[in-house]
């Protein structure tokens, strides 16, 4: 790849393109992010932390880093409980800053990312809502990233608007649904948000969040299939959770009673990561990153699965032998004879069938979703009707209970 | 707690201390340390993520921050099959220098480390062995760490030895091993092994890594009641893996197929931490952490299960409702009612099953540790017969395969 | 239920008709049919075997007794490798007097069946096909069963053509396929191969064996639609599998790794068939029974479950306490206490998620059918030119690897 | 073998000595057995079914048909709940006549068998208790049942009172506790108590139900260690559950949430049946049969097992195949190709991990025994003060709630 061409010329040429990783859930994890409110004020409250992932995604490979401005809409970052210390502005602007310090120790974009807003689903207007993103695109325009991307949305009618608004900059700009297979929140198909997507003039599509990598894959292959049906072009992105959800509904993991605190048995490992590169890859996706629960290691897997297709392999790399190779190292002489015959192999790992140790507990939940999204669907129905008073009606009803 | 005074006073005066998490685990996900070598060259080659690290346990509520030394001894240093860039000293000092930075930040101990050679492994004489502790030891004082600990160590005699090596000093020390119920390698009881080290002089002692946190807390309480019964006195720490080990043969979890690049099925929740918490604490253990497997969230709860005995809640946790009241915060109002009334509360966190989303995988794993348990046996009954020449030949033929 | 009446004047009336369970596999365990054949020859040669198995069914509530002539078509007959005692008429007979026998013990009918042919496999004319059919018709004539079936049919075209054949003796047909929701073996809908059924004149159709019970509950449930949908009329039967098979493909538990001498963790308890009989009731499938695992007490749940419905519970009733009332009997009057209070109820045994005592085993198996289903496919396609030849030289090659 | 010979010549001349399985299970699951009572009137009022059950395990291989006696005893038969049409002695009479008839079909041998009684747990006198077990064994006196066997025993005092009873016969003595490695429930070790037992005149010693086949054997294993120990000498026997139990507590499989009513996930295969076998004849055991969940096919893998050194196969053995040879027979060409290839096969089904087709179930259960365990010490400790009455307000207690 070549150093200072924008995100269109690389994929136009055929290049992969590495995303990063999901920023809130590992930095919920690092101390940084509340579960809940998920806003990223760390950009301006803790910047070494940000700074710090940024820095392992890009020695893990990543070509993108996005700017930690998720639920950074004013909107947003009203509505959670602490007051914060910092405005809406100053989280914008320093996510925008770390994220250009890091890109520039290596060969990497920076993209600014907006996502959907409280505003749409309180059913504000259009008009209303493409305000709130006009506000975020202003800095990251101040702050000149390389390119916009909408992700995070479940409504392709939210993330069209999104798009217009920041196909205004003249950028490229790339639009990601947290959907699977099943579409968005009102049921319109992969392949029918894309097209519409890409009518509005997003150059990327794809999708993110929510379901597994394969799942994730599936859905993007339809999204290709519905654009080259309509006679439209795109480039392709993905970039889904790092957990395994074969027993999500259709908002995703979100649903899971494991959500968001119980999700460790579900964490893909490194080998699950090849698997998920190579099938995005030959699905002809060539933007290829994760969100949440992505470590740097999940993104350096995808990174060598497809080292020979980009012709190098990540920094982090130095330190992580090919398909388990540095095991040769250990201490132990004879644990040496043991892992250099049976586990510092390939085969071994992709045929690894890893264990819970959790033998009182079930491989598969029942999603407790059903209801929500029923009820999510009732209410959509009567979108005109539904007044903030009305929801705070039924969420006093539900804590008296 | 009093800032300013010693591991010893704290304990004395009935105090938790809450220790960190393991380094190179954590720091092998974010690319900074090898599966194999497991060496912590980082320290000098990359400080800003050791020293990130180290700040996010703080953070967490660690009032220990261990050097990262582990396996940092020359010997083994040496046998680590890259070059390295930087000395085992200047690995050494960067490492004391990086953990008394971050410890001045907060209310924290600097805690030297040492931990089990290759040259024992490969049957050196006590004198050398001693030697190779030597070394490191000097770093240790001119750096003025606070207290020492010998940690994990399979064979109690060769921790023996690193206590003698360590008590010369005249700083506190404390002796962990890597052992489970069944004793050390030589199986030599956790209640023997435990009056050993207290003889040789360590005034804390207990176990670390190898198994899950309640299995090392019924290890401690095996020493504590071998201790206790001999007359003597200590105080008692444990810093157990963050995952669920029930399957485990005598070595723990390195006998597991798993081990190391498959273990994601068996991490703990925070909510798994918080019953370990207490069971350490009811069993009279008050130095109290983590080792592999270990992320700063683990510590938080840990330190969030005993604020009240302690009296305050660790800095990270204004990113963490208590018990998930966080999520009271979740955008989406019909959300916000299905999670306020069910999930933001600790009786829903505290039953719940969670599913590996694995159908096609095991609960429990056959460890192939039997085999290798009986080769060690074996081994070590020929202990002087055993050169390093016999060892590669075995280790050539094996490769040979 | 009115004593001498048809299986028509009942379902006409709106009675719930319950069938009994699979002969081969509960034969098969008590040792007196073979695995890979599973031809009925014990009909003749262990008359008290059979007799005693269909007593077993009427006691549990089985309003019909199905002739165990499943396989008993004289091409099946010579194709089996062991040398018989019996001829293919003397099998069918003795089938037909102990069906008779029992059925004559209570209030049940004969059902004379006729299951798929190796015939039509090997791709012999429709008329040779027919003849077979027609051989075990005139057993069934000359013993004057009730009314007949034709079951276990895996192509909709052989089922219509043994429905021609049946229909010509003036007796109600029954039509059954071994197919769930994704159709025959052509990819042909349940829906069309129901209204094919009705049309050829089989008064009551439905699906049997393969799947789990709500699978094939779903699958009739797409016969009835189809076939309302066409403005035709018919009665409904369900004969499902008494195992688990979330994890199939389209040709059903036959794909499983564990099919047929590993499937006992998959065995549906008697409260799953509570679900199953209520379901299937609600279903408006009247005509109720079981298929390969269903034992004597699957069937009787299937009765007690619709005792409110018919009227009455079964005889075998006497030895069962509804939802576990019998275990007040319990002889240690502490566990008397524990039973009443906790499982001699509903509820108890409603939300029991039952343990399988086998930690190192998954809850899913891939199966190995995609292969042989593409086989099949393709094999399919060629119809006319596969010859017995061909599929030898296929059989030897495999042989010899 | 020897026709003719008795049950000790056999022994003593080295020969195999298959057992048959448990009745009151199978019987329950035909419906002729209410579970609760577990009592064994259906040897009076449904003779067929219980002489075919008989046959069944016959010709699958069984040498020993035990009386279907189990719970025969007049104070059980009385406790139960249901008025019965025949007496105690009828009962008993009947199911002599049941075992003889059959096993005279074959070689087999009657064994007539006696239970624990409700007196001795209501804590009645041992002039009282032997009363009871004198009356049965005068029916099996009168009878002339070859051998006697004392068996599930949950007390060794009790069973040793059954011996000295079964004694005074001058027949055989087999001696049979229900008791698992951690032995009975006063804590008497598998090895005192059948010290205890042998010192008291049984010449067969060893363990029946209540555990799985693994767990048995190591309780046999046990005993045979301390009778060898004493410097006594006996025979072993070992009559296992055929449930996986890895979760049970000390009172067995009846502690498991499972117990009665959903053990199905727990059945073993065929195949588990023959690592028992082998097992159970490696560690010196020549009665091996089956107790509770044994199906006809289980007790022929037994015997299929043991076919070389026993010179012979049984029965049953003309419809199965050696390892899933049968499969050759398959109907369809191309499965007999897959099947043959790979399924008729030994190591295929050795190897096999059975699924559970239940992915929201988990793979052990947390026994409620603890409780029940932790009752009736307290009530054993105040074994004399607890009469009838204070249980039966025990009883009326809970059964308020």
């Amino acid at each position: 790849c070549t150093p200072g061409e924008g995100i269109l010329e690389r994929l136009d040429a055929g290049e992969i393109v590495i995303g990063d990783g999901g920023f809130v859930f590992a930095l919920e994890k690092r101390g940084y992010v509340k579960a809940g409110p998920w806003t990223p004020e760390a950009a301006a409250e803790h910047p070494e932390a940000v700074r710090q992932l940024h820095r392992e995604f890009l020695r893990a490979g990543a070509n993108v880093m996005q700017t930690f401005t998720f639920y950074a809409s004013d909107d947003k970052l009203e509505n959670r409980g602490n007051k914060l210390t910092f405005t809406g502005a100053q989280i914008n602007e320093a996510a925008c800053d770390l994220a250009r310090e890091v890109a520039n120790e290596g060969d990497a974009l920076v993209a600014g990312g907006v996502s959907q807003t409280p505003s749409y689903l309180s059913c504000k207007s259009e008009a209303e809502v493409k305000a709130i993103f006009k506000k975020q695109l202003d800095v990251f325009i101040k702050k000149n990233v390389d390119f916009l991307i909408a992700e995070y949305f479940e409504h392709v009618e939210e993330a069209v608007w999104a798009v217009e608004v920041l196909k205004e900059t003249g950028k490229p700009v790339a639009a990601s649904l947290c959907i699977g297979p099943e579409g968005d929140m009102h049921g319109v198909s992969p392949a029918e948000c894309a097209v519409k997507l890409v009518k509005a003039g997003a150059q990327i599509v794809g999708v993110n969040c929510h379901f597994d990598p394969m799942t994730c894959v599936k859905a993007v292959k339809m999204m290709k299939e519905g654009v080259e049906k309509a006679g439209l072009k795109a480039h392709y992105m993905v970039q889904p959770l790092a957990y395994h959800t074969p027993d999500c509904s259709c908002q995703g993991f979100i649903d899971l009673p494991e959500f968001p605190f119980g999700l460790e048995p579900r964490i893909l490992t490194r080998w699950d990561m090849h698997k998920y590169a190579r099938e995005a890859y030959n699905a002809g996706i060539h933007f290829i990153g994760g969100c949440c629960g992505f470590e740097p290691y999940h993104i350096r897997a995808v990174a060598e699965e497809l080292a020979l297709e980009r012709g190098f392999l990540p920094a982090a790399s130095e330190k992580h032998g090919n398909w388990g190779a540095g095991l040769e190292m250990h201490t132990k002489p004879w644990y040496t004879c043991l892992f250099v015959c049976f586990r510092a192999r390939r085969d071994y790992w992709e045929n690894l069938k890893p264990a819970s140790g959790r033998p009182t507990c079930p491989s598969m939940s029942v999603p407790d979703g059903w209801g929500v999204t029923k009820g999510h669907a009732d209410l959509m129905q009567q979108k005109e009707a539904t007044s903030q008073d009305q929801l705070k009606q039924l969420f006093d009803r539900s804590k008296s209970h």
